[in-house]
């Protein structure tokens, strides 16, 4: 959506008034959410001047109309238009790389405005051989480099993805490895991580599919199978209870004796979106809806 | 951090070369990460061309430290120097309400500049009384709006807040009823759900403390304790397998047959901040490490 040529003639009947104020004025065109919100995405470049005027227009007339919230997208080139957005009332709202996305709220009442995204995802893949051997790693960098400390492969999940396909490309590029994802152990919710936001931390339990290991040579410093014994003992699990608590699941499930959550898909109830549920399905009598 | 008075006797001794080319030129200050990055925090007020200026100085100055990445968080206040940030080769990284973080990355080779935040995260609570009545709402806005479906209390985790917190938040909130959080029964990643980004849905069930409900009138139409066999049978259900299976996982429950994932207070490794691990605690034989 650009701005339009949207012109005064698409306004409600009646509202003259309106109408006159923005008669020769063009409006910015948005998309209509389903909420009262009206989502711009600029993408012409305009002089800030041109754009305030366009702006409050536009303003005007959605405020006629009943809308609500107003979304402006704005790429990274047009950053000449934010400090005027910012001047007529705009707050930030979230970024990517290359946009900013700036909200404003119309009505006199408290905003309902959604809240940004607030959690980054990451996974633990814990991969164990025949032979009781887990499938380690020592990383190039982070926390960890040149500590000695043999871990399980770890990443973070992509914008899109879902945690169980990142269990298993994470285990395939940091030491090409196939494996398929079994179930979630447990996860950690931990706050403050990265400015203000959160991690949630998912140790995932994989089999492996091939055992022939491949260094992925950028992130990973050395990769390989170690006896589960040798992997407890390593000192530094006992200084962390997430580890420490991890190895204990470990063997239980080896003795057959812990269950986490597997994924079920499963339809969104408002859209086509197909998405995953993870639940203790070894705990159902029944069978789950449709899989 | 602001931009500060550090002077090129702040250099290295030996960088003649760069020490000249910033001899006359504050330097931007800014607080060290873990990664050989550097934050800035901006709170003064500038003139772009100034901005400018300084900026160039202070990369020159970074890039002979051999910093790698350059964050730069910019109020709103200061939105009239995201423009020259941009020219200058910055990306956008996230935004809140009233700051715009900006980064830059100094080194020739690829970039380990952290992912954003991808996720929302939500709580569904699911509160038993003593009668197989389930705590259910109507709701004043969304979709459901107006539906005649009853639904079990949902809500937002708060940026910071516990997953386990926000489920007791949400019930109180909505229908002030003290609830004791349980477990989480099972949990759902959707994708899309909000522009790019992705939910994390939380179905947790909670142990009522106390039985009288009490409206929060500007979210919730109604709220009232219903027969779990009334709730089953409402014909939304049907078309809807997160709660469809969720009401089979609440049958199990009710059968004893069922356990989810409890919380477990974990401390990081490398902090002291407490987060909670949760996993399935039935299931374990000996003690968790610390509790």
């Amino acid at each position: 959506m650009s701005t339009s040529a949207a012109s005064a003639q698409q306004l409600a009947a009646g509202e003259a008034a309106a109408e006159n104020r923005v008669q020769r004025m063009k409006l910015l065109s948005g998309k209509e959410d389903y909420y009262g919100g009206i989502i711009v995405e600029m993408d012409e470049p305009m002089e800030p001047s041109a754009f305030v005027s366009i702006l409050r227009a536009s303003i005007s007339n959605w405020k006629v109309q009943g809308k609500k919230g107003v979304w402006i997208k704005l790429p990274k080139e047009l950053a000449n238009l934010i400090e005027s957005a910012v001047k007529e009332g705009f707050n930030f709202h979230h970024a990517e790389k290359n946009y900013l996305m700036l909200v404003y709220w119309i009505p006199d009442t408290p905003d309902t405005i959604p809240a940004n995204a607030t959690h980054r995802v990451g996974i633990g893949a814990v991969v164990f051989n025949e032979k009781n051997e887990v499938l380690v790693v020592q990383e190039n960098s982070g926390r960890f480099q040149g500590s000695g400390v043999w871990k399980y492969p770890t990443g973070v999940v992509d914008e899109g993805e879902d945690i169980c396909i990142a269990a298993e490309r994470e285990v395939k590029e940091e030491t090409g490895i196939n494996a398929e994802f079994i179930e979630v152990l447990a996860f950690r919710q931990s706050h403050q991580t990265f400015f203000t936001k959160s991690d949630l931390f998912f140790v995932c339990l994989l089999r492996p599919l091939s055992l022939e290991i491949q260094l992925q040579e950028v992130e990973i410093a050395a990769a390989k199978w170690m006896p589960f014994e040798e992997f407890k003992a390593q000192p530094f699990n006992h200084n962390n209870e997430l580890l420490e608590n991890i190895i204990q699941i470990c063997s239980s499930k080896k003795g057959g004796m812990y269950s986490g959550f597997t994924p079920v898909p499963t339809s969104a109830a408002f859209s086509d979106e197909k998405s995953h549920m993870y639940l203790n399905s070894s705990c159902l009598s029944h069978n789950l809806s449709k899989q």
